[in-house]
C-alpha cells in the first residue's frame, strides 16, 4: 500500500501548512504512513512559524496520483480548493472546520467537521482520542494557526474549544501564547514587500449579492498607513480588475491586528451600501469599522441581505 | 429557537430508528431540546426491540420544515434519503457510516463519519466523549443495532469497534448478545406475513454495471425454504418488475441468519455472470453461495467488475 498523502487548500495558510504536518504525525505515531505535502507557497506569517520551531516546510506537489492512491484532506473539503487530480485517488480522511461542499465519495470513511476556528482544535482533539501527546515542535505549529485563525483570539470565528486548546498548547510549546502570537501575526502583516497586485489578490474572494458581483480582499496590517500610502495606486489597480471582472463593488478591508479595526477602501456603483451596512461615511472612499476583523462573520454577512 | 429534530433515513431500519432515539436522547443529556422523529413505518426487528426495550417509536413526520430550522441527520447524509423538505432546514449534525454524497450545508457544522459496520458505534463514543452513559433502554436498542446491521457480527461490515461497543452495550442493556440477537435477527426474519411485491422489494437497490441495470434485494431468513416454496409466483413478479424497469438482471438473495449462506435467484439475460462471478452452476435458476451474507461487501463489488 502506498503512502497517504496530507494536505490542505491550495493558496496555503499557517492552518493548512500546519495542520498537514501535526496530523501525518500523528498518523506516524499510530502506524499509518503518511507525509504531510503542501499545494501552494508557503507565506511569511507560516514560515515564520516553521522557522520558530524549526519544522521543514512539507514537500510541494502539484499533483497526487502519481504517487499514491490515497490521501487525508486537512482543512478544506471542496474540489475546487484542492489538488487537481484528486478524482483519482481514495480520499480516506476529511478533517476541517468549514462548510461541506462539492465533496463526494465512493465509499465509508472517516469524515471529522466541527464548527470551530480552527482545524488544530480538532486536531489537539484527536491526539488526546488516540493517547497521543504532540511534539513540542507540532505543538507550537498548532499554537501558530489557532492564533492566526482567529487573530489571537479577538476573531468572532473564536471559540472556547480553539481557547481551550490554544492554552494547552502553548504550555507543550514552552512559549507565552500572547508574545510569540503578536510576533506571529507582525510577521504575516508586514506588507512592505507585498505588490499592488499582491494587496488586492491574495486573500479576495468574489460574491453574489442579490443580482451583484461583489469581491471582498482582507490584509492584515499593524499600521494601516503602511498600506494606504498607495492609495492612489491601488485603487487603479481595484479598478482595472472591476473593469475586468464585471463587478459591481470591491471591498479591501486593511485590518489592524494591534486594535482590531478595519480601514476599508470601497469601490464600484453599489460603494454606497456599506455606508448603510455600517452606518459610516465614505471620505475619498475610506471608512473606519471598529471592532470588524472578520470577512465570514462580520461583513459577508451584513452587506449580503443589503443586496436583496 | 424551535426544538431540533433527529432523524435518519426513508424506509428505516432498526439502526435508523434507534440511532435516532439514542442519539436525541444524549442531546437532551446535555441540555439540547432535541427530539427523534422517523420518515417511514417500523419493521418487524426494529418494532421487537422497541418492544423489547419498553421504548415508544418516534413520531412519524414527512416534512421538517414546518415545525423546526434544525434538524440532525443519523445514519445517512445524501438528499434522495432524506426528507423532501431538507433544503429548507439547516443541517446543524450529520452522524454516520456511509460515503457522502449530494450532501452539502451553507455553514461549518458538525460531521461524524467513521467506516464502521453501524451508527450506534459512533453514538457510543459520542456518549463517552460527552461523559453520559446510556440508559438501559438506549444502550438495548444501540445493542439492537449492531446487531442487525452486522448480522450478528457474522457480516464482513463488522468492525473490531463494533464488537467492543456492542460488549459494552449488552453490559448495560442485561442483555446476552447472542441469545437476544438471534431473537431479534428472528423478528426481522419472519417472512410469512411478508407480500411476494414485499419480498423483492423492502431491500432492493438498482445499480449500473458497465452498460447493464442490474437489481439486487435481498430477505433474511431462518429457512429459506419458507420463500422458496413460493419460487414460481416470486419469478413471475421479478419478471414482471424487470420488464416494467428495463433491467438486464436480477438477482433475490434469501441469506441464511443461521448459517450465514445465501441461496440466489438469478433472472434476465445476464445471469450466467453470477455462474462465472461464484463459480456455481445455477439449476432452476438457483444457486448456494457459501458465507455470502452482505450485499455492500460480497455482492455488488465481485459483479460489478465483470459487466466491465
Amino acid at each position: 500500500m502506498s503512502k497517504t498523502l496530507v494536505f490542505g487548500h491550495k493558496n496555503p495558510d499557517t492552518d493548512t501548512i500546519t495542520a498537514a504536518i501535526s496530523y501525518a504525525a500523528l498518523k506516524n505515531a499510530v502506524g499509518v504512513e503518511a507525509e504531510a505535502v503542501r499545494l501552494g507557497a508557503i507565506n511569511p506569517e507560516t514560515q515564520f512559524a516553521l522557522d520558530y520551531f524549526k519544522v521543514p516546510a512539507p514537500r510541494l506537489v502539484e499533483t497526487v496520483a502519481n504517487e499514491t492512491d490515497r490521501v487525508i484532506l486537512v482543512d478544506h473539503n471542496e474540489a475546487q480548493q484542492s489538488v487537481s487530480d484528486r478524482d483519482q485517488v481514495t480520499v480516506t480522511e476529511v478533517i476541517d472546520h468549514h462548510r461541506i461542499a462539492n465533496f463526494e465519495t465512493a465509499d465509508p470513511f472517516v469524515c471529522r467537521i466541527e464548527p470551530v476556528g480552527c482545524t488544530a482544535t480538532i486536531l489537539v482533539k484527536l491526539y488526546k482520542e488516540n493517547g497521543v501527546t504532540p511534539s513540542k515542535e507540532n505543538a507550537g505549529l498548532m499554537l501558530s494557526a489557532i492564533i492566526s485563525d482567529t487573530l489571537l483570539f479577538k476573531s468572532p470565528t473564536c471559540t472556547p474549544a480553539d481557547i481551550e486548546a490554544a492554552t494547552e498548547l502553548a504550555a507543550l510549546a514552552g512559549v507565552d501564547a500572547q508574545v510569540y502570537g503578536l510576533d506571529l501575526l507582525k510577521a504575516g502583516a508586514d506588507v512592505s514587500q507585498k505588490t499592488i497586485a499582491e494587496l488586492i489578490t491574495l486573500d479576495a474572494k468574489e460574491f453574489v449579492m442579490g443580482t451583484k458581483k461583489v469581491e471582498i480582499a482582507q490584509v492584515n496590517v499593524v499600521d494601516p498607513a503602511d498600506v494606504l500610502v498607495r492609495q492612489t495606486d491601488i485603487e487603479a489597480a481595484i479598478n482595472a480588475k472591476m473593469a475586468d471582472k464585471g463587478l459591481d463593488m470591491f471591498l479591501f478591508a486593511i485590518t489592524n491586528i494591534l486594535t482590531n479595526d478595519s480601514d476599508v477602501l470601497v469601490l464600484g456603483t453599489e460603494a454606497a451600501v456599506v455606508e448603510r451596512a455600517y452606518d459610516v461615511t465614505l471620505v475619498n472612499n475610506r471608512a473606519t469599522l471598529p471592532g470588524v476583523v472578520s470577512r465570514k462573520k462580520q461583513i459577508v454577512p451584513i452587506l449580503t441581505p443589503l443586496f436583496n
